[in-house]
């Protein structure tokens, strides 16, 4: 049989365009001589549509459409995802389903069993898991049909303190047991670059076991923080990638059915590295950041140290270098090079730029403040109202040009509280607060492989936040090689002190870290979204009590 | 048997005050003769954990301090609530128990059957839950142990779309089956204005269904957002509430089972207004942040409007009045009442206050852009100046003297984004959040009940955010009464457009309210952590995607 994976981007509550573009599809599998065409989960409104589903109107508004799309279903059948009411009188009032449509109408329904509830997730508010085990028969093919997490009932995991087996139900195992062809796996699987490898190996390992060929379809494109690489494949019965899909592309491509019997060559796949993956993920979620929230430029302060350099250079490859705007804000502490540095890759990118000194406004500031301050001495008070007047500068070109302002700060600054809440923390998207400051300088390493885009005193400078003469950052925080493998280990590894000084790292200053991080909660809990590129972001997905003392 | 309930404030990890606290009630409880004294959920590290639960360390000191607890109770037994350890192969790591303290050990290990999983609550992101019911006998004693939401299988719902059994378990019909004497009930059971009434009647039909008292012991003070009233108490086997501990405040009281068998009346209870409830949760919920956060002092920016007036009183009534600061920012455009109503207020309350005209810095402002912004219009950016000129100083004033910024923003206005980010969205906690502007004039009226605290004039004066030449609130928002209506059905109820309007509200504007609503969650995506009185508060507990058109 002929099977379509439609790996497609939606827009979350969009239904108007999520519709249109299934139903395009459609028609292109069709005139593939598709018989089947498969879409990803929760595709009809986008994933996650989080407490939007808390929302009959929302919920009543899926199930239209699903109705909509089955018409269109004639001949050929369709898989998709989408919200249903659990009708039995006691549970959750939803089911995550996936609806197969066929002969016009929705033919089976089949609902997620395994709902993840961990960093970004969080389906059990929402679902009742499923119970009851049925395959679904479409023409001489018998399929297990399965909804993302139905297939990561024994996970690899990341963190010493973790299990892989964080349900007590196996669906593929209920599923076996009548005797399917296939699993086909609808999925919305963000991205991570740590988890690519170990997504392959969810679906080569299950087809190998129970030797059934394994089609695995993910959405593409970005939800504010959440970016989906698509990557969807299609896998032999004995565990051979034969087919896959575009990353960070919508892409609808063809499998014979025929072809997964093991006979195939494995796919011949050129792996884009690590760090090209996290820059084209990056690019992704700008893109679908302002596509979705129908902005068309941004603004971001470009200071002639990296972060901006990089965030500049991304959102220019996201938007065009005619939808990005500088604005360089340098104080009597800036550097002389970080005006010329900031210009030279302005021009090179081809983006304007303005200069605004913020001197005159800063000694102002600090004069109608002395009769209160009187003789106190320079502080971080003072820094952060440099680093406050560049932001109302900023916001005041964003409101009235209708730019969006970009937040350039990495995971780094982020994780020690090195930054200014309302100054250089502000922001309608964090670009790089999940990238560690080494990854930004192996992000300068990748954008300036061919050519010097990024001109090379901004990649050798030492990092410095020119808010008082001659600072380094170097002054307060440790080199941001130690300090990045300590801040991984205990955020994303959730490692504890003694555990990480073991190491090798001296314990004091592993103490001194992680103290700077668990004290800055309260500053991340306002900084603007963060896309998330690692297992372990800032963010939603990382819920730290505020006032805890620990 | 003498039981005490121990009613106690919890500070979130901070084990050594914890387990302090927790050994005082114990040996007071002693002093009191009584056998058996009862701690809240999660007492031994306080509610919500949150993500510290991912990390193994912060587990295994749970367990450490539960022992040394245990140790204590030689002749007397205590009722502790932590994590412990999921020994099964599969699941989550963790349950959420109950442990049953005596002979200086661990008797017996209860865990939690029904995980809250909406709202502010994450259970089941941490937990598995229990499913097999086994009573604690102690002495003479069949007690059903139980945790929060175990009582909560079938609960009144105050939304069209939502249902009162989330759960296909029941676990007090299970307990049942050994034939309890008594229900004992830990929790931490936060507090919302409208659901006071839906708690005692939960404790109430219980124990009428079953024929069973029960002692219900919830924990008291604040965690960030999250406000815990206790109102701990017993109930008699006829359902009458013989017994009720403080609201708002820690206490240790002690209950003879044998007045629970129905001859005794029901305590007679003066129970507090609903808004007077409302101004205790604030005054509570700022205690709460600042001996939480070590932090003694606080300031805040008055500006002769209603919200930051009831904000200085709430936080004079937590901190004192010698530990509030305000600062008064007048600009060109504030009516000359503005500082004379907020002098009057400050002195009033015996807070000091200084004044920074904010003119001169927002023409340099104006000047330094003008290149940029050449002959544009004015427009909201000048507005957005103005406020966030304000921020700037508000901010150096916490910088430098160390006092917490206080945001003063209502829910009305954080619902419809009627607000500057980075200018009055600042502050490390927003008191009135989670406040309807209609609510904050009763919250006035009822703090001038007694005596004019708050000048009538700030009071009786129309709303205005005093950016632009004489400027109201009803220029571009409905009056307050309707505005804020409109907000609770879809906020707080759910529901649609079409079901608001039908409750009488003109559709047109119901819709363009609504709108406001969603365009905005970008904004309040980077607001402070905010009080919660209601039942839906913004923040965590409501969960909406930026990017979403809906």
């Amino acid at each position: 049989m002929k099977i379509a994976l439609a790996q497609l981007d939606y827009h979350i509550g969009n239904f108007a365009e999520n519709t249109a573009s299934i139903v395009l599809a459609i028609e292109k599998a069709r005139q593939m001589d598709a018989e089947l065409v498969v879409f990803s989960e929760l595709s009809v409104c986008g994933y996650p549509p989080l407490d939007l589903l808390e929302r009959k109107e929302f919920v009543q508004n899926c199930l239209d459409e699903i109705q909509k799309i089955a018409k269109v279903c004639d001949t050929i059948a369709a898989i998709i995802g989408g919200p249903s009411f659990n009708t039995a009188s006691e549970g959750k009032m939803l089911f995550n389903s996936a609806f197969f449509l066929y002969g016009g109408e929705i033919m089976q329904v089949v609902n997620k069993s395994l709902l993840p509830t961990y960093d970004i997730f969080d389906e059990y508010r929402y679902f009742e898991p499923n119970r009851i085990f049925n395959i679904v028969k479409f023409k001489d093919l018998k399929i297990a049909l399965t909804i993302c997490e139905d297939l990561w009932d024994d996970q690899p995991v990341e963190m010493d303190f973790a299990r892989g087996r964080l349900y007590t139900r196996h669906p593929l195992e209920e599923l076996s047991k009548s005797d399917p062809d296939i699993v086909i796996n609808i999925a919305a699987s963000p991205f991570s670059h740590t988890r690519k490898e170990i997504k392959r190996g969810i679906f080569t390992k299950k087809a190998k076991k129970h030797h059934l060929p394994v089609l695995y379809v993910n959405q593409v494109g970005a939800q504010t923080q959440l970016i989906f690489e698509g990557g969807s494949m299609a896998v032999d019965k004995d565990g051979k990638i034969i087919s896959q899909l575009d990353y960070f592309s919508p892409e609808i491509k063809l499998i014979d059915t025929s072809e997964l019997d093991g006979h195939k060559s494995p796919v011949n796949i050129i792996e884009p590295s690590r760090i090209e993956m996290v820059h084209n993920a990056l690019v992704t979620g700008i893109k679908g950041y302002f596509s979705k929230m129908n902005f068309s430029s941004a603004v971001l302060g470009l200071s002639g140290g990296i972060d901006s350099a990089i965030t500049l250079v991304l959102a220019a490859r996201a938007l065009g270098s005619d939808n990005v705007h500088a604005l360089l804000l340098p104080s009597g502490f800036s550097s002389s090079h970080s005006v010329t540095d900031s210009e030279k890759l302005a021009k090179k990118l081809g983006v304007s730029y303005d200069i605004i000194g913020i001197e005159e406004i800063f000694k102002l500031f600090n004069k109608q403040l002395s009769p209160i301050f009187k003789d106190r001495e320079w502080d971080v008070t003072e820094e952060n109202i440099q680093s406050r007047i560049r932001s109302v500068l900023l916001m005041a070109y964003s409101n009235k040009l209708g730019h969006i302002l970009l937040n350039t700060s990495n995971k780094s600054e982020a994780a020690v509280g090195y930054g200014t809440l309302y100054g250089d923390m502000s922001g309608g998207l964090a670009v790089l607060g999940d990238v560690y400051k080494t990854d930004v300088y192996e992000l300068a390493d990748f954008i300036n492989e061919e050519e010097e885009i990024i001109p090379l005193n901004i990649i050798t400078k030492p990092p410095s936040a020119e808010l008082r003469p001659d600072q380094k950052d170097s002054d307060s925080l440790p080199e941001y090689e130690v300090l990045d493998k300590v801040l991984e280990e205990y955020i994303e590894h959730q490692k504890s002190v003694h555990e990480i000084s073991l190491l090798g790292f001296d314990e004091a200053l592993v103490s001194r870290i992680i103290r700077l991080v668990n004290m800055n909660e309260y500053k991340r809990y306002q900084t603007p979204p963060i896309l998330r590129i690692s297992s372990k972001a800032f963010g939603g997905g990382r819920r730290i009590p505020i006032v805890a003392k620990y």
